[in-house]
């Protein structure tokens, strides 16, 4: 079952909104096992419409449209579906009941144009819109179908949920067996370290499948299996996630979609332990990102953006002779990472103190090079780890490696004090 | 000129990436004056990608690819394009040193499969990526031009930039009237208001062009014109930013896509004054937001992040009696967001103090709604504001609004300033 969702609209195609239409779908539909193979967006014009249609119903077997069943002379997806299918189109009674009542709720004339919202394809099924006016429609024909859907988000998901799912599971996925996947989320390796890792899983496995993803700083993969039950789906996903925590047992932090940000915040709440931060170079961005975790607050007290050198003097306790003189180790140092962290952690009264100072550039600082990175992490009762990194990017990836890199070497730490 | 773009990925057909790169490209694109007539997302398949290009190349002039130029096995854009092309792929010199020199700078031996990061298709111009590895092409073969680029944001959008666009304007805008545009930017204040204020020159005006430009937090028009010289255009351009101008003096803060922190950092420069800041709810959004503008520190020297109450009386010096008690005003209140705004500019020994204190949910603090928020700014020698915010919206929401927030009122003060 090859699945294909075209969306329409010259909007998209002017980049005034974004397609979150098709995520949605896509991942409506993966989550019952169909795959969709081609996602396309054509504007409101009816021959590049109809020759996207044309393309899609030769490669494709389930046709998803978004938008153009509105009211306007903009709005032609069921006039070119029903040409491309040679059929005609009629006014649906209900549909038509529907927006009448709209307009007489609202005391003004209906204008002509709105009767086209209530218009469906001959032979097909009318797809009722709760939240709005224009009526979806379904049809099959030849082992391929069609379904049309509004555009607008607030009409189009209800009318997914309640009308075009059910539909496609009853007439599409006749045979089929549902799918069932899991995220796992990796950190302290790139997507290529990764690769090299699982090459024999990801090139012989064919059940589960593994599947790598991209995401910005972070390096995910999904293993997915088709079952009859979830619990036999489970049996077989959790061994081949046992297999592959056995080949990277200190990078897989999570096996949900989650950033290492909450699993950090989730381990140092359930062990009560607290954290705070010193930040130069990324300014603000660690303690941001922790902080986006709902649930923060009890683990998370607070910290210091020392920016300039007086602020790294005056509020975290940096001896100055650390920071100037010709020879002083300077700020971007890793005896200024490890006062800052081991200050902070006092300062705050906290269990862990960590610390970022560095160049991110653009430009050098103490003439030292951009993406040289100085990290600190300071236990209670224990050491100071200091790590040296020489980052490549600009500044935003330079500052977001730096926070990812601090984050990578906490979640190693308290799962090594787990363990012990 | 018809232009399509082809992002590659089976990570956009599962739904599990938005594919916001179509939307970045379709905006660039429409900038300078080219039509995006289509949109494809394609999977990791060689079959369906080949499939893809050859339609596409049917129906569109010009070919933008997004992804697929990584390491892996699954990376299959320069192969698919290069075959459709009947052509070769080489290693690019100067892609292959920067892969080398980036694990040199790691420490951690290359493996092979990262040489497929600098292959290059013969005949093509290589883009350097100045934040990644995988090198971009661009290719133009019998009227058609095919540019490929990565598929991380970070790294696509630099390469577009400063690689894709000049090659674009030179090789394939060679006979059009060149378009110009000017990006005009707005604080404290909604999409539909502005449209409001606008609606006459939205809709009546066709040279130049009013388009609304959608970006996350931030409300952007974009105004164009084509025109025979940049002076001719540049005249009728600042004619009409000007009418929007005196329409919205308090809000239109750059005529050029820029942040308002830019704004604000290089008013600040020009005048020699600096800033510092106290968050609690935004838990460093706030400063990372700033400090993320390149010569930020001259301004920001730097901030304390006091989520914990006992951060808010240890470092800045909260009088007890204002967190805690039954009738006490607490750590949301609009005598809390003063004194922090007060202190820290007093302890950073800043020109201005900028705080955040409220509930960004989920769930109440205090028994204080969430969306509840305050806001301070406190200036050397003058009287410190205190603002009361009531935010809709989820956690990330309500922090990047109160962030934005504070800078609009910062930007409006400063304005105010100068013009005294």
């Amino acid at each position: 079952m090859k699945a294909e969702i075209i969306a329409v609209g010259t909007e998209l195609l002017l980049g005034q909104i974004l397609n979150s239409n098709a995520q949605y779908l896509s991942q409506e539909l993966a989550s019952i096992g169909i795959d969709v193979y081609f996602q396309t967006v054509v504007g409101d014009n009816v021959n590049r419409l109809s020759h996207a249609i044309t393309v899609a119903s030769e490669r494709s077997d389930l046709l998803i449209f978004t938008g153009g069943l509105g009211p306007t002379q903009d709005d032609l997806t069921k006039d070119a579906v029903a040409a491309v299918l040679g059929r005609s189109l009629h006014i649906d009674r209900i549909a038509m009941d529907n927006v009448d009542r709209f307009f007489q709720g609202r005391g003004t004339p209906m204008t002509e144009n709105n009767r086209r919202q209530a218009l469906v394809i001959d032979g097909g099924t009318p797809l009722p819109n709760e939240t709005g006016l224009a009526v979806g429609n379904a049809i099959a024909e030849n082992g391929k179908f069609y379904v049309l859907l509004p555009g607008p988000p607030s009409e189009m998901k209800p009318m997914y949920e309640k009308q075009a799912k059910p539909w496609i599971m009853q007439h599409v996925l006749t045979h089929e067996e549902p799918l069932y996947s899991k995220m796992l989320k990796f950190a302290g390796i790139g997507e290529s370290g990764l690769e090299t890792k699982l090459l024999d899983l990801v090139e012989n496995q064919s059940d589960p499948t593994v599947a790598p993803y991209a995401k910005e700083s972070e390096v995910t993969i999904r293993i997915s299996t088709k079952a009859r039950t979830e619990r036999e789906a489970m049996e077989k996903l959790d061994k081949l996630e046992a297999e592959i925590g056995s080949r990277l047992p200190n990078h897989l932090y999570a096996s949900e979609d989650v950033p290492i940000e909450k699993t950090i915040v989730d381990m140092m709440t359930e062990r009560g332990l607290t954290l705070s931060a010193a930040e130069s170079c990324t300014g603000g961005l660690l303690m941001q990102s922790i902080t986006s975790i709902p649930g923060s607050a009890t683990v998370f007290l607070g910290g210091i953006v020392c920016y300039s050198n007086a602020m790294k003097e005056k509020l975290l306790n940096v001896p100055h002779e650390l920071l100037e003189g010709d020879d002083a180790p300077g700020a971007v140092s890793a005896e200024t990472a490890k006062v800052l962290a081991e200050q902070v952690r006092m300062i705050a009264d906290t269990d862990f103190g960590l610390s970022i100072t560095g160049v991110a550039g653009p430009g050098y600082s103490e003439r030292k090079p951009v993406g040289l990175v100085y990290i600190g992490i300071s236990r209670r009762g224990g050491d100071t780890a200091v790590y040296e990194l020489n980052l490549k990017g600009n500044r935003d990836t330079i500052r977001l490696r730096s926070a990812k890199t601090v984050l990578y070497h906490l979640w190693k730490q308290l799962k090594a004090e787990q363990t012990r």
